[in-house]
């Protein structure tokens, strides 16, 4: 078969493919990072990417566009947001620094014909502390660090093993690395294990999207055999390793003075980060590979970090509740209070926990990403050019966007509020049904005028194409439908958690809204679109990435992670799947507009 | 500067390099294995290769040889000589296999909604171990083995720790591997760990050798920086994967049955095998890195068995006397003897260890390579075509030939035959001088026109050229004389610590001689030579590879592996060269007769 080279820039990867495959396929072969959030369907346009001619550069979709000679190709990074310190807000208190990774700063003894002992003796003799023993790195780092700074040396240690031996003292310097693995979005934070203050923390695209938007897609990747499998862990794994760069280049911190890595995310993706074949998830009955606190050593799965350092995967309830639901309890501290509490962790899956009177109930269901912004025509994560908020005046449009920029996208908390305004103000209907272009009569003109129609159907003009933007930002009729499903789903989901437990909406104290779209939700919006039960607003508190903040509670922690255990053996999982009345409540939540 | 292209076949590995760099180091470059045991010195003509053209193919030595142009090379792979059963014939009827891995065989219920548990929880409730935890191989291993045999699965345990877990019941198949890492060669055995019987055994050339003969010449190459460290560990990992390969092809038994691994070398060796840098051993005071029983993954160093497998590096007693020697007093069982045992393996360095009443001392000598085969002209090792018995008779010199082939070389025990003949029989005097050419005359005739001379002095010819052997099989004066400083180094080391123990030569009850050289040395020869100190010849003993079984010993028990941490605290190391009477010693030494 006809071969062509392909070139990726900025990277200068080169890879010669058989003609005919696309773009897409020829940079996963290559090892290249193109995002596809809608996993090649060629609907997000996420991938484009630019061929780079002689007679002049061409846009193109990756997924769409077949190899038919050698090209050079330039591939947009994807994009990494950074935020000094923490981006999440929670106190951390109550939660003193013990995070089993020590520093001790000794001096060893010099070598002499009376005193041949090896290096490691003469260290461990120096150590003084019964059953320590040197990981083999740690053995490899002696020789050097001993004779750099006269015999004075600092030993790393985890529980009984010392991890590495550094040349005097490096007491001061101690950090670690809590990750949030989201379908959609990464999150890792580096944290100073001393103080368990957060530095600073940065996200971006899960590039597992060019296999698929969503956790099964994933999961029927992995199931193409070995390579499909470890084309996902590499895919995360190259992810966390950026944020890492990232993260070292933003405060100074080396990788090799990360010495403890805390990870949660859903189950999926536990699985994924581990390469423990998720295959059995996909099926009824749902059934992880593994569940429990899991360590590993960061080399084993080409963390970039400390590569003896322990990396602590929380564990998780059930195969759709995973370790970042482990971190929300966490984060919340639902597995402490008394009183009735409902924590949801909206994204590409919703997953749901009910904490009354001591005891917790957790389900969970599938949202899709439209929360995320994916699958949604101008969707996009919460970055700069999304549209964040909408509000419908007299006046016309108000929209405000992230970076005060020109808008590019939305966001899904602009979306929420988008669609709860034009439920409002008629032009979409509560059954999700938009006007079309010719039915706009009784819509104010600054409104009539933004109803369109294209290949995809009825759509509403958020802002017209200008300047850089070639294109208008639409919101359109499957847009509405996305996220009536999505939100359907989520409301089901925690009416049947009630049921289940026995409570009343009036009964509830407070409901905790975690993920990165609960921070930035309009409770309003979410209110009046039914995605939540009827409670006042000042009940509604967002609570930011408590996922994240529960992977870096225990990675400050060795008690956090004793209280990840105990939460995960303690939770009772309700599966959706086995109830009868999940279809019914799910069809009556499809309905935008307050629900009792 | 310009660069050519080096085709190196049979594994077509192809490299770009440098015009004017040696084939030799183009190889070192590509990865290629090429010996080289005279270290570059164009001497031992060991690293021959085959540049094929179409003007008729050209066979030269590859450190000697610039390129100069694009070049397809041919590389003879070094030779692996395979034994069924042991190459070995020590009794182990006292150590009764307890190798540490076991396996077990168990039913895993299977999920329901009922019953979600993940995999591994199923699986640990069906084990019922408490504590037992999972390596993450077992993790990955486990969903796939569960659904394969109706649940039926077999787990592998080292200790707490789950390796592995395979599908249906495999208890009958529980292998290990005994590594025995020589400066000169690499000996591995494998081993069947419920009986603790060896399968078979396969050696080969320590290919490190093309950066140098001896230990001292490994340890500066690994000073040139990382890079040298990690191509000696790459060099002796590919030795013993290609072991591992013949094996397995030998007995059929899978990489992935080898759960486990014991690995003895000198002290320089096991730092090189585990990447350790060894350059405080070669300068006073002697240091190692490390000293204890160490234990590693498999995949921690890219050793081709379970990569989860535990790999065991026996303890050392002092920079030069290694884990080999702990070995050696394993399998002779001398920390057991009571009476007076000298011990003595003779290799590139020799090592002795006397016990006497109980109490064990050892030292070290460094004899270089001649007993090996190495930097010997015509120099190789015991393999077919090895001249590994001389005498002279009225008829002239009668050869015993390995595998009764026309002679290529010759190996240590020949050569340390030929010397004493030619001494007893005049053609070399007492202090070590060859005849010439000229000085033939009282000589009988068939001796006489044996003398030779060429561009490296006097030699004596063993064998005409002849047929497919385009050159004589010589033995030169530079070739005495490396026989002769071997030898010298042996017994002052000898000498020295029976000194030290206050024992005489007659209080000895038994020598034994290790290594595979001592395996084929006639004794009457080492007695004339002086090698040995003059006890009976009845109170000689080959034990053969003692290394290697002490290895193997220590791979079926835990016992042995304690027992070996026991001696390596015990031994009482004499140093050589704080020894002001050394050198006298090693002086009266060079002659060679019969000394008392």
């Amino acid at each position: 078969m006809e071969q062509h080279k392909i070139t990726f820039l900025p990277d200068n990867i080169q890879i010669k493919v058989p003609a005919g495959i696309s773009i897409m396929a020829a940079a996963a072969e290559a090892g290249v990072e193109v995002e596809g959030p809608c996993g090649g369907k060629g609907t997000c346009g996420k991938c484009r990417v630019k061929i780079l001619r002689s007679e002049g550069d061409e846009w193109v979709r990756a997924c769409q566009t077949p190899v038919s000679g050698d090209l050079v190709v330039e591939i947009l990074q994807a994009e990494v947001s950074l935020y000094r310190k923490s981006a999440i807000s929670l106190s951390r208190a109550t939660v003193e620094p013990d995070p089993g990774v020590i520093k001790v700063c000794l001096h060893v003894e010099a070598p002499s014909l009376e005193l041949q002992a090896a290096d490691a003796e003469r260290f461990l003799t120096a150590l003084g502390r019964d059953n320590a023993t040197l990981s083999l790195e740690a053995m490899r780092s002696l020789p050097g660090a001993l004779r750099q700074a006269g015999g004075e040396v600092t030993a790393v240690l985890s529980g009984t093993e010392v991890l590495v031996v550094e040349a005097g003292n490096t007491l001061e310097r101690l950090y670690g690395l809590a990750v949030d693995i989201g379908t959609t979005t990464v999150v890792a934070a580096l944290v100073d294990l001393t103080s368990g203050e957060t530095l600073a923390t940065a996200s971006a695209s899960n590039t597992q999207n060019i296999f698929g938007a969503d956790v099964i897609a994933r999961i029927e990747h992995a199931a193409k055999g070995p390579k499909g499998l470890e084309q996902l862990q590499r895919r995360v794994l190259q992810v966390i390793n950026k944020l890492v760069a990232h993260l070292r280049a933003e405060t100074g911190v080396d990788i090799l003075e990360i010495y403890q890595a805390a990870v949660v995310g859903n189950t999926t993706m536990s699985h994924l980060f581990l390469a423990v074949d998720p295959a059995n998830l996909a099926p009824s009955p749902f059934v992880p590979g593994f569940s429990r606190l899991t360590e590993v050593k960061a080399k084993e799965l080409g963390l970039a970090i400390v590569p003896q350092a322990p990396v602590y995967v929380l564990p998780t309830i059930a195969g759709y509740v995973g370790a970042d639901t482990v971190g929300v309890i966490l984060a919340t501290e639902l597995d402490h209070k008394q009183g009735v509490y409902l924590a949801v962790d909206i994204g590409t899956n919703g997953e749901i926990v009910l904490a009354a009177h001591g005891q917790l109930w957790s389900c969970s269901t599938a949202a899709g990403p439209a929360f995320e912004g994916a699958q949604i025509e101008f969707g996009m994560r919460a970055a700069n050019g999304a549209i964040e908020k909408v509000k419908i005046t007299e006046e016309g449009l108000q929209l405000q966007v992230i970076g005060n920029t020109e808008p590019k996208g939305i966001c899904g908390s602009g979306l929420l509020d988008l669609v709860a305004e034009l439920v409002r103000t008629g032009v979409v209907d509560p059954s999700g049904r938009m006007l079309s272009a010719d039915e706009g009569d009784k819509l104010p003109d600054t409104l009539r005028r933004r109803l369109s129609r294209n290949d995809s159907g009825n759509g509403f003009i958020l802002a017209e194409a200008s300047g850089n933007r070639q294109e208008a930002v639409v919101i359109t009729q499957k847009d509405v439908r996305e996220l009536q499903l999505a939100k359907a789903a989520m409301r089901a989901g925690i009416d049947i958690l009630l049921t289940t437990a026995g409570i009343k909406v009036q009964d509830i104290e407070q409901v905790m809204l975690a993920g990165a779209f609960g921070n930035y939700i309009d409770k309003h919006s979410a209110l009046a679109m039914g995605l939540l039960p009827s409670v006042p607003e000042e009940k509604i508190q967002s609570v930011g990435n408590a996922a994240g903040a529960g992977a870096q509670l225990a990675l400050i922690s060795q008690g956090v992670r004793q209280r990840s255990v105990a939460i995960a053996r303690q939770v009772v999982h309700v599966e959706l799947s086995s109830r009868s009345d999940f279809q019914d409540k799910f069809i009556d939540a499809l309905s935008l507009g307050e629900l009792a």
